[in-house]
């Protein structure tokens, strides 16, 4: 069979091998830029979310269960394997909602590939090629783009369906990416695919609650170990996602395999990847923006807001349609939330959304004076707010491009601040600082331990 | 929120609180007798594929990364935790396809739910309830129970997909039987539901390769990693069966709910289970009963054999229409592989479905001479055949239930013997036959331990 003659075969080689070049002024060039940052924002995301009690449950569930320490949980001073770090950390990347977003498939590529590849760049085996900064990067590259040409190529059915595409679509974007790191070659690449497709997973019933994040830790961890299975020899199918019965057949209604496989390493879906600025359900964005505007133009205190009308469009009803969100994770799906904090705090940060400010009953009492209007003609970043005061006085905003989005993308140094402010939660402002720089410079890293020991708070 | 009042609920406290008693000549009984059958037959198939070299491939895979020895891998002397132990057991449980068969869904309880059951009974954390022997058995019987009712609610559809159903609905089988065996209250029973709802997988590609096996394995490890979660207090959805975007609606067409928990306690699905006499495709079997009649009839040597035909149901050519198999599992899934070794050996045991055996000369030149014809008027568990010898003579032979069917279901005595013969490649006639002693009182065992270690081979 020719190495790439069918769309798995294709994907895999891909994956395994294709040379990411550092020309500047390539597509390739400002994919691996994107990559940066993407590392980065989901770097940070991860250090935020570590302390979050969720990630204790999680971890005291399976700490009687796991390996020999090999790779660490990231802003916890805790070793494990690579395995269940690349699920825990995985779990710590998503919990804030604050991660990066590939717009066109609505998946979060960075935090399964993220961790899968930090966990077993920090695990490797013997025999496996040394995972140098620009090893990690360009795994880190190639996953994501695995996972997001994946979820173009099987189709918005997919997630109307009520998959969650972030767990599905992202175990195969953490085979591939971890694949790399192992130096799979291109058919032990495809059984890895065919491994991690029959253990991929992640139902749109979990947003909202502790599970959400579950499913996406689960991509990195199931891309993982199907990329160490078939590191033996173990294999699967080399058509997986074609087949009749295969991935995108049973996932969804098809493959639109030039989306999948065309122009590859020419065209790259992860430069594509945009980053929230608040950590909080992405459609909600706009609608902060304005509010925080009209909240700035007015100095009004909570009490003095008589009425907030809001536009927007369709999806942040049926996403965000929550009014009386019970704790702070359901007030990231609240619109309504969203805007009282906005208005009420002047800020849209990760204390904006915890239990203490979903329960306070200033808070709520503001969430009541909030009314949407859905507003067909908007665009998904796109929002309009009228703040009226019980004095009369009336302020207006109108948002073109929500920040964070592709036309308003995040500036280095807005993405900078986020991960040092994230970071900073876990493992302080000094280590905090360091590893942004080390980041940004991750080109030059010969070895990576250093950056491990920083993001472990050491 | 009434503990019974959504079928997630309902389903849930069957699983955690359900009391199974021993009430003589009730279906409980009935269910309880099969259960035993079950489990005996599951544990034979661990351990007659403990020794497959795709469980080393697995194990070697897994090793370095798995946790301390809390339960063993049994046929293996070897211990590892319990999360690793469930998916090796479970992968060795279903390698031989020679596991057991819920035919209305063509699940295989079994596998998932044993080898789950019995890595955490050996594991279990402090606190959690004494695994005797009839608790193992009820967990065993609940967790078949809730994968068949599942299985049933969700109709075929979900199998036409193209969905490997053990696997999916095994996941949520498996936590049932460890949530009960944990203590899981019907909240967290239903929690536990949910995260194993958002990890089940299983594509029918993997059918016919080494890793359709581990499609099954996963569905036991990711059962208990769900219940292991949940008993932390981590939560998921309290309506993961029916919510719009929850497991019946993504997995499948939509939930019957009548099917899935209509008259808990009083008719069980996992009564229903059947059992192998042949390590291979089950709507081969009738195939193989005919086979081996003409065969002892005619006394033919292969070389005499002019020509066999066979009259099969239409399911027999899709789902075993190989006709030239490269190895042992592709062999499995071989209607005129099963025809050839039946007439040539006068067997059809583990060892006419090998590599050797798919690729001896002398079967591949009597498959050429195996000549189907579908025939809509016979069941699954009907054939015909009809040999022809090259002096002219001729034998035929008519199957109405194929031998392990519901209505010709293996004896005690046989499967039995089955347990026994599988058992010994591993661990010995003398363990064997103890262990086989031991599971058909299981409801005497106060302590599983001994069990445990004549498992083990010691």
């Amino acid at each position: 069979m020719e190495p790439t003659s069918t769309p798995t075969l294709a994907l895999a080689h891909f994956a395994a091998l294709h040379a990411i070049a550092r020309t500047p002024g390539t597509p390739t060039a400002a994919a691996l830029a994107e990559a940066r940052r993407a590392f980065l924002n989901s770097f940070g995301c991860l250090l935020g979310g570590a302390d979050d009690p969720a990630v204790d449950l999680l971890w005291s569930a399976l700490r009687p269960h796991a390996g020999a320490p090999a790779a660490r949980l990231f802003g916890r001073s805790v070793r494990t394997d690579a395995l269940t770090a690349a699920l825990v950390n995985g779990y710590s990347s998503n919990i804030l909602d604050f991660d990066d977003t590939h717009l066109a498939t609505v998946i979060h590529p960075g935090p399964a590939c993220l961790s899968a590849v930090l966990a077993i760049a920090e695990a490797l085996p013997d025999g496996a090629p040394e995972a140098t900064g620009p090893r990690l990067l360009d795994a880190f590259l190639v996953g994501m783009e695995v996972a997001c040409r994946l979820g173009v190529a099987i189709g918005p059915g997919h997630y109307a369906r009520g998959w969650h595409i972030t767990g599905t679509c992202g175990a195969l974007g953490a085979a591939a990416a971890t694949g790399r790191l192992l130096g799979l070659d291109p058919v032990r690449m495809a059984h890895a695919f065919g491994i991690a497709a029959t253990s991929a997973s992640g139902l749109g019933e979990m947003m909202g609650g502790m599970s959400k994040s579950y499913t996406i830790a689960r991509a990195g961890r199931e891309g993982l170990n199907a990329a160490l299975i078939a590191a033996t020899g173990f294999t699967s199918s080399l058509r997986v996602l074609e087949a009749p019965r295969g991935f995108a057949a049973v996932f969804a209604d098809g493959l639109d395999e030039s989306a999948l496989v065309g122009g590859l390493g020419e065209r790259w879906e992860a430069a594509l990847d945009t980053y929230k600025p608040y950590p909080c359900g992405i459609v909600l964005h706009p609608l902060i923006d304005a509010c925080l505007q009209v909240a700035a133009a007015s100095s009004a205190t909570p009490a003095a807001i008589e009425r907030v009308e809001v536009k927007v469009h369709p999806l942040v009803m049926v996403l965000t349609g929550r009014t009386d969100p019970k704790d702070g994770l359901e007030s990231k799906l609240s619109f309504s939330h969203a805007c009282a904090v906005a208005l009420a705090d002047r800020e849209a940060g990760v204390d904006q959304f915890t239990d203490a400010r979903a329960t306070d009953p200033a808070i709520a009492a503001l969430r009541t004076r909030i009314h949407p209007v859905v507003d067909d003609s908007l665009g998904t970043d796109q929002s309009a707010v009228a703040l009226t005061l019980s004095d009369g006085r009336r302020f207006e905003a109108r948002i073109e491009h929500a920040t964070g989005s592709v036309e308003n993308p995040m500036t280095d140094a807005a993405l900078d601040a986020k991960f040092i402010a994230l970071a900073t939660r876990t493992i302080g402002a000094a280590n905090a600082r360091a590893l942004c720089t080390m980041c940004r410079d991750i080109d030059g890293l010969d070895d990576p331990r250093p950056m491990f020991a920083l993001a472990a708070g050491s």
